[in-house]
């Protein structure tokens, strides 16, 4: 069965969409300035599970993952849409309001303006529809397929925690019982930071060659990131900045967590410079280089380098 | 319990949304051009069945339903997102590649290009967000809040053929099978025509003082352009153009087809004008005026006029 990248590739393909496959569409604004604008549809019980999470951390979270898109492109947040399906029995509480309450005081962060959306009643399960859009000086878009080879590759902050998060909910801990190191993990998974001041850094600096969020996971990141830029990747295990709050498993499935998980929503991004110190405090840690190999992401440890095969999240 | 349309004041009341609140919002472009841009959510069973409609038609009722926010601002659509949750019994078919071959239709007709969306895996039931944008010159786009009294209310098209193709739905009859007269009201509800051109023209000359889309039902909106101008309004029963596709149906079952129930997509509209032509073979009918009466809808008949309960699809 195709899965949905391939679906859009061919939709994309079928009927020459030339702005489909970035975090964001790219669109001329006015002679200074190009709007970026991104769409992400959240389903529950595919995408979150609301015995998880808490209606305001939800309503962030929307926000969050779109914001994080614009991130991807340099792009400066500016306004929003929010389409959201509610069953009934969500209606008829608090929850709804408290929704609003987690976006709009992470909408309030960014300067973000609320400027339409729609309301409908759902037969069972919520759904999300999250529009944002940003802006960028004219032509300074950051997309995926700008990487060459001998680029260094780049993240921001940390790995895996998000997915670690999801493995302590998973395994039944509940957030209102955990602390500590748990509870910041779970907090990854369900509060997530979108890098905004870092990508805009990059862009007005121009010192990014591409971008794109880590929302697949990084080696499924990568790899959109090298087929857009018909190039490869060469990532050296011990440089990957594993989240520092995953404890209690194994090292394989730690460093599983950091490559093959998403849901960080850090940066994952190519340079032509070798070193690039952390900005505003968010760390910023070269991990491998961009290779001649196209659509090869090569992992490099002590003993050996394994080529990684190309996979993460899925919806189909 | 509160419906959508009061959560929705409440919200824009508590956040200060300005923009909120019209068919589209309308953000600045550059000097010349406003953006306008509306998402609506389609759920299954909630908006559509899948039992009634084929996917192509679907797929082009979710393209037109947004297509007409942007006729009643007045503006020329530009581009479109599309974000779409699928079950996995649907993602296995055809399904999904002839939805959006009647989006793309559509889409060609009117030169919208698709820059972006989602698409995502749902537990069972299918939802759709649409989001389409295009263009005014600028401060030209036409709101709801502009009618003034002794101003001429007008409606283009016919109304309550979509309303009498549901009641045949709903009944058991289907579209494959149905002919003449039941089988254009179906189409009427499945596969509906927006009123682009219309809007385009009454912008460009100038002629409406306010403008909404009959996506509730004539009364239901009438009254949302009331409520957002400070007007109240008087119609004529006589006048309504009823959709002469609509038979087998006692005369105030139509009238009610026409004033109550939703999914016309025609353009109801204000004009200083008493008189206005057709536009390129689309009616133009003048219903009635605006009043001063803050609020109120009366409808008049030759017997006697009565006071319209502000009612019509909710989903709460």
């Amino acid at each position: 069965m195709r899965n949905e990248f391939e679906f859009i590739r061919n939709i994309k393909d079928k009927y020459g969409l030339s702005r489909v496959g970035d975090d964001c569409a790219v669109l001329p604004k006015d002679v200074r300035k190009d709007l970026v604008i991104t769409a992400d549809l959240l389903v529950e019980d595919i995408d979150f599970r609301l015995e998880w999470t808490r209606p305001e951390h939800l309503g962030h979270k929307a926000l969050a993952v779109s914001l994080s898109d614009v991130a991807a492109m340099g792009g400066t947040p500016e306004w929003a849409m929010l389409s959201i399906g509610i069953p009934e029995h969500l209606w008829k509480g608090q929850f709804v309001d408290k929704f609003y309450e987690g976006w709009f005081e992470l909408a309030k962060l960014h300067g973000v303006e609320l400027v339409g959306g729609d309301v409908s009643r759902t037969p069972d399960k919520m759904v999300i529809d999250s529009i944002v859009a940003g802006e960028v000086i004219r032509g300074t878009a950051i997309m995926r397929n700008g990487a060459r080879p001998g680029d260094s590759i780049f993240v921001t902050g940390s790995l895996g925690g998000a997915a670690a998060g999801l493995d302590h909910l998973e395994s039944g801990r509940q957030f209102s019982k955990s602390r500590g190191r748990v509870r910041e993990t779970m907090l990854r998974q369900l509060f997530p930071t979108p890098r905004i001041e870092i990508g805009k850094y990059l862009a007005m600096k121009n010192l990014a060659t591409s971008m794109i969020d880590i929302s697949d996971g990084l080696n499924a990141d990568l790899h959109h990131l090298c087929e857009s830029s018909d190039v490869g990747a060469r990532i050296y295990a011990d440089l990957v900045p594993v989240d520092k709050n995953i404890f209690g498993f194994p090292a394989d499935q730690i460093l599983r967590f950091a490559l093959a998980s998403g849901e960080d929503f850090e940066l994952l991004f190519t340079s032509k410079s070798k070193k690039l110190s952390s900005i505003k405090s968010t760390q910023i840690t070269r991990i491998g280089e961009i290779t001649s190999n196209i659509g090869i992401v090569e992992l490099a440890s002590r003993e050996k380098t394994i080529r990684l095969p190309r996979f993460g999240y899925r919806h189909f």
